[in-house]
């Protein structure tokens, strides 16, 4: 293998497939990038639950492949001037990397002990943006659960029909939805990705119109960005029937601007430290007011919100942390705030467009 | 006592003032801000280590006082909105705060119980620029000693002589000196500041012209900013005496780049893991080229420097780290390298003016 890239360029390829390598594991070979170069070049990352591959611009003068560990071939490239870099397989499996009047010489580990990323059908795929699904993915994530009891709910599910692709998080205590009118259909998908791969692909993807198709595999699904592909491991078994469970009918409805109420239930939550972390705050609708407030032993806060208010007056409480979360990924001005009892779900919806919906079940008092 | 000030100057004041507070403490009133409300507002943060006080504006329509657990005041006026806020002490020293529809309620703490920063003589006094205090402390701190059982090296000395001011740091292994000249000179200071004060004081102070005065007590030291004052202890003993540790004669000079030199010891420390730390990287100089060289398990790192070179040929290896500290805070794009024997200390030094000085021993191998 001898090869000449950018170092702009490699940079690029190893900090996205860094994002599938094991920072820690008892195989070497899982904590490396490998390097295959043939046509182009190849750097692959795989630590079995992901597998990142992404083709980086180079002059290659001699194939080969090579496996070297990420932190390493990761920093040496970042310190190196900005200039072309230049790598070289040579006896024993040790690299040479120059640049400049830099010259390093690592020891790699054979390209055959890497594991290749699962092959995926490509006939069918949906072709959503880029800044789409990165959006979908963070506006559901912080809702999946982090109980490995269960560990289907770890996971979200990514479902597309009837012309809608659904985003949905479950963790036992609350629910995020979100879709999306798509125009070209992947038949029958309905697929849970695991938190945590969600979580890099979200940083992989780039907040603009360019786009990425989806595959559907039998237990894997993958991302292609074009020059770069990512292939995640599916969690198995049955995900819960979402749409059974967020409430259809209510009894208090609440019109409420979405930054004031997220200001004024962070504010209560101030005085409920770390390790009074179970004290609710407490919601009070009537006579188009809503109070917010807290009690501990540091104190009180009250909060009063002018909403508008249909249906009875409640009195309700929430773990406050539940609501923030929900409320800092919602992008509209204003929302609407369905309540059912003071024992029952709440569910926040967009006031127009229907295309969220997240579910808080209340503290029992 | 009963205020209004805008959220604006609270935070201000508020994040001065608590870095003097400790965030555990077991006498929780060491946990808290002093608030005091006079003809001014003032705000006080004392750890014992360091106390510092600061004014801030407030339309003040009763005079009182009383301690706020810091962590909680400030995070309630971080989160108001950009108003004016009102403060006012009740009964049972609960303290009301309220800003447009929040309204927040807070126990305090007695303001006798909270300790009263050192007074400090202010007759004679050093008038220097912010921003140079500011690059002294930077230039000299990271060679404050971290080994508590020589506790006077846990600082760094502060002298004002002949015209000069200087700050110096040595941990054992290394040592960092930057002098200035200053016009007015305050008689006979010789002290010994901790550490992590200075760490703290290096925050405050802004890269401004505007002055700093320090004031010396007998064992206190004090830094007056105009509307806020900080007192720290000093560290009683004797401190070493630097001028005759650095070495006037040297076998090699050096003249390099900077930037090069900190930017190639640094890729050769690429491959020397945490657990590796005593690897040390080698400096090989002949024929006006530096070479500089490490090799582990990993493998072989080698970089080559242009120089101009005066005096011996040398190899000679050190901890790097020590190396790029010093390098890291040297604003002069060409620096002199005195060396001495490959077991004797080794020198930076501008190549023009003479204000700061890095000596650095070897590791021997």
């Amino acid at each position: 293998m001898k090869l000449e890239s950018s170092k702009e360029n490699l940079i690029n390829g190893i900090s996205i497939v860094q994002k599938a390598v094991s920072s820690k594991s008892t195989l070497p070979v899982l904590e490396g990038i490998l390097l295959e170069a043939d046509e182009k070049l190849k750097l692959t990352g795989n630590d079995l639950e992901i597998g990142i591959e992404c083709y980086v611009e180079a002059d290659i003068t001699e194939p080969g492949s090579i496996v070297l560990n990420s932190r390493i071939f990761g920093d040496i490239i970042r310190r190196m001037p900005d200039s072309e870099v230049y790598i070289e397989l040579k006896e024993n499996q040790t690299v040479i990397i120059d640049c400049e009047n830099s010259h390093f010489e690592i020891k790699g580990l054979s390209a055959e002990g890497f594991p290749a990323l699962p092959e995926i059908e490509t006939q069918d795929s949906l072709s959503l943006s880029q800044k789409l699904v990165k959006e979908m993915i963070r506006q559901t994530i912080f809702a999946v659960s982090m109980d490995e009891n269960r560990p289907i709910l770890t996971g979200s599910l990514i479902e597309c029909m009837d012309e809608f692709l659904t985003f949905v998080s479950i963790d036992g205590f609350r629910l995020a939805l979100r879709k999306n009118r798509v125009e070209n259909e992947l038949s029958d998908l309905r697929v849970v990705v695991p938190g945590k791969t969600l979580n890099e692909i979200s940083k992989i993807l780039q907040p603009v119109d360019e786009e990425v198709k989806i595959y559907n595999g039998s237990s894997q699904i993958m991302f292609d960005l074009g020059n770069c592909r990512i292939v995640s491991r599916l969690l198995e078994g049955d995900y819960l029937n979402y749409g059974s469970i967020i409430p259809e009918e209510y009894q208090t409805r609440v019109k409420v601007n979405t930054r004031q109420l997220l200001s004024s239930i962070e504010r209560a939550s101030l005085i409920i430290t770390v390790e009074e972390r179970r004290y609710p705050v407490r919601f009070s609708m009537a006579d188009d007011k809503m109070i917010i407030t807290s009690s501990t032993d540091m104190g009180a806060v009250k909060e009063e919100l002018q909403v508008e208010m249909e249906g009875k007056e409640l009195e309700i409480s929430f773990n406050p942390r539940y609501f923030a979360d929900a409320l800092k990924v919602i992008e509209e001005e204003v929302i609407d705030v369905y309540f059912t009892t003071n024992v029952g779900p709440c569910t926040i919806r967009p006031v127009e467009k229907g295309d969220f919906a997240y579910m808080i079940l209340p503290v029992r008092r």
